[in-house]
């Protein structure tokens, strides 16, 4: 009888979320309790209505309200360029450079084995109906350097690159800003393998 | 467009939370997303239920679905004894110890000019009323050694004393399992102001 009931509950379901341990998930209960009903609601709401309105964009598989999603319906995309990702994050992240301006494929995760996830679980089969008699010239893909992310652009090139269509991996390195003397020795070695000539 | 309309909603709505920033905001959207209905409908009627049904004590101003509360209610608490806390929080955290079998009050915060917090502001007048003709031998100050709870225990102590009621406050030290070399010097010296004959 720490917490009276509906505040032990709240508690409760807030603990189950990513990150939010004990402490945070007092503190949050304890917040949302002092916050005017309607903001509480509108959270609510936000995200009931998120979960029942957010579907796959069946050409890309990103998260979308609509389907297809918004950069798949776009004619302002480049269709012959396909750039895969692991999840909707990443997609975001490059979005958010403004520079690329094809069209993405996400793959809903990476070949790990430990966790049981196969090439199966992921949405190959749908990038290669995709690539079939498609004017796709270049998949670029964006996956992780770990070696998960190795694994899956293994796999995936192997799988594209018979079909005639050019596949490329995003360059590993020193981030910009970054130290050659604080850097790690994994990305020294692929800062060094990816040298290009000046 | 980076995200599809609800998803960029709850985002939005999830980032207004205390200790929530922009990256976290978007993890918990993705996974959010990713549960399933159902666990996604008990969070969110959690958090609204909790607004809704959760109201403050009419007797020690706690937290509490029921009113009066399950300590004010409770048989087997002493009724000579109050404790005095500025959050609900701190009452939660002395209940965890199972030490105490008085009954609490709960201030609703600290003094804090800076705040616009003045003494009206607070359930002090509520406190006072308590202890107006009533069995209450003794207040004890649980409040934190900040400047605001220095004021309010300083605040307190003053009009309560007058009534013939002990006011006591919670010792202050070094922790259990704390080190002396590590231990800042304000705790240093009111540990040795707390010191006692052994």
């Amino acid at each position: 009888m720490l917490y009276t009931k509906p505040l032990a509950r709240l508690i409760e379901e807030l603990e189950k979320l990513p990150g939010i341990g004990p402490k945070s998930s007092q503190r949050l209960a304890f917040h949302l309790i002092k916050l005017p009903a309607q903001a509480v609601q509108n959270l609510a709401k936000a995200m009931v209505d998120a979960k029942e309105q957010i579907k796959f964009c069946s050409v890309c598989s990103n998260l979308s309200a609509d389907d297809p999603c918004d950069i798949c319906k776009s004619p302002a995309r480049d269709r012959h360029t396909i750039c895969v990702v692991a999840e909707p994050r990443d997609l975001v992240a490059l979005e958010r450079t403004r520079e690329f301006k094809g069209t993405y494929h996400v793959l809903g995760g990476m070949i790990s084995p430990l966790d049981g996830v196969g090439p199966e679980q992921l949405k190959i089969k749908e990038l290669l109906v995709r690539l079939q008699g498609s004017e796709v010239n270049e998949v670029i893909l964006a996956i992780n350097p770990s070696v998960e992310g190795e694994a899956t652009s293994l796999y995936l090139s192997r799988l594209i690159k018979p079909a005639g269509v050019k596949v490329t991996r995003i360059a590993f390195g020193l981030p910009i800003g970054g130290d050659l003397e604080y850097a790690d020795e994994l990305t020294l070695v692929k800062a060094l393998e990816g040298r290009r000539e000046v």
